[in-house]
């Protein structure tokens, strides 16, 4: 079997994405049988983008046989991964999160990590003068993933480089970044048709503090009023999706790309505390906005208290 | 305080040697300030290697402030780090280990993980073309710690790429490999000073197979006759060794450097039976001559079977 190259179970642009651009390189440059993968539904900016660019939607596989060569993208986190994750033969991981601990390996691999905004940044790091070779469509996929990750350059994660990337790109391929950056994001935004459920669950991470565990969704959008005008209705299926995934607390933050702020929901005491303690907000009622909040990996976790 | 830049707890030559060209690199490329510290006595082939280049030897550490800013090499395994590694300000990881899991970071970092012999290959790959700035006495550190590591190109964790490096500076060196190698062998070998449970800890990793908590320690040397003279001592102190590190069984390999054979003290069943199902070997007596074995990475510890 090709080696498997997957991101994590929520596949959103960069997650869907980096796996293509990596089994492009590993099959085109490397010569090395490789195959992209998805371990869920993509969201609809990932799928706008693979359509866009002209690829074939990856299979969505979740079960992976032991011994299973593999490498992991855009990860490190055995949560976000297949169950037997640690039975598989890793052979990569090329990520940009923080080191969450638990994956192990059967012995040394390639491990890349670096604190760029964006995977698929890392990849053409890594690729160096074959980066020359990447035909447009794959160019293509790394702009999506660096325009998505970044939320066009307004996310406190977007770093100098992957910007300087991100317009070297647009240019090769010649077309205007803000524009299309505008048709990812409503493509993202278009989320009408998900249930509830599924709207707190698509762009999802679970964190512990202090013993109380979190389900941390962010909802990155154009549109705000899509979800916002369902406040009521999702705060009531926080209840159902914290017994079925064994959360004590689902927090959503609905994130408006263009106005740079975050709507946070506040079902309850313990989140108002949260809203409070972690970003000073004040809140009157069940919502509150945050200014300027738009990452959870710079502003949300690292600033989380109970 | 400057960054602490530093390997494991029984540091050998690459150990010792990464932290201190890592060092230079950010003090003197970077523009960073960092400091190569220990977090343990070197042995006896690495305090070679450090007078050898006209370095002072790395102060010894053994605790660090929460909140220290740190550099980790050689290791990712939190056992062979400080006990509260998790709270330090940990900025990169640069090593040639399988991932064991554990290690945790608070944001994501720089993570350089390559399946080289050498921590010190990696880092000249990562300087790219900086690398062209190394004095002679990094050079000569990055030469100590791929002959070390690699066993003079003798271990089968020896890559095409460390051998070239190393012959690449040692031509730019101007000295002969074979030698300078002997001389380091020589010094790794001189061990007589140290008390059995020094010998036994002095390379030593622990590894749990089937609930069995094993030490594997492994004694390279081109004078195996120095420790194995004293093979009924080093059995007796098992015992203690056992109890004060909280292990079950203590393995140790005297790896015959020149003849590439390593001989495994059995002084008991267990034992006995790790050699024969491990190794296939024959054993008859308190110790057994495995030919060919002289990486624990490679073949002793992928291999390990109770």
């Amino acid at each position: 079997m090709a080696l498997q190259v997957f991101g994590h179970k929520s596949p959103d642009t960069d997650s869907t994405g980096s796996p293509l651009i990596w089994a492009w390189y590993l099959n085109e440059v490397q010569g090395v049988e490789a195959e992209a993968v998805l371990l869920g539904e993509p969201n609809t900016e990932a799928a706008f983008v693979v359509e866009k660019w002209g690829f074939e939607k990856p299979a969505i596989k979740t079960e992976f046989e032991a011994g299973t060569a593999a490498v992991i993208v855009d990860t490190n986190n055995p949560a976000e991964l297949p169950d037997n994750i640690n039975e598989l033969d890793v052979q990569a991981i090329i990520d940009h999160h923080k080191l969450v601990g638990g994956l192990e390996t059967k012995g040394p691999i390639d491990i890349t990590v670096r604190p760029l905004a964006c995977t698929a940044t890392i990849m053409y790091d890594l690729m160096g003068d074959d980066a020359a070779k990447m035909p447009d469509n794959i160019k293509g996929l790394m702009l999506s993933c660096i325009l998505s990750d970044t939320l066009e350059f307004r996310s406190p994660t977007t770093t100098d480089h992957d910007k300087a990337l991100a317009e070297k790109l647009a240019a090769e391929l010649n077309i205007d970044l803000g524009t299309y950056a505008s048709e990812m994001f409503a493509a993202k935004s278009d989320v009408s048709a998900f249930s509830d459920a599924e709207l707190i669950r698509m762009d999802s991470k679970e964190y512990a503090v202090d013993g109380v565990k979190f389900r941390v969704s962010v909802l990155e959008t154009t549109a705000p009023e899509i979800p916002l005008n369902r406040k009521a209705s999702l705060m009531e299926t926080y209840a159902t999706v914290q017994a079925e995934d064994g959360v004590d607390q689902v927090l959503l933050f609905v994130v408006d790309i263009l106005k740079e702020e975050a709507t946070l929901l506040v079902p309850n005491d313990v989140v108002k505390g949260v809203a409070e303690k972690s970003f000073g907000a004040t809140v009157d009622g069940d919502s509150v906005v945050l200014p300027g909040i738009m990452s959870r990996k710079k502003q949300i976790i690292p600033n989380l208290k109970v």
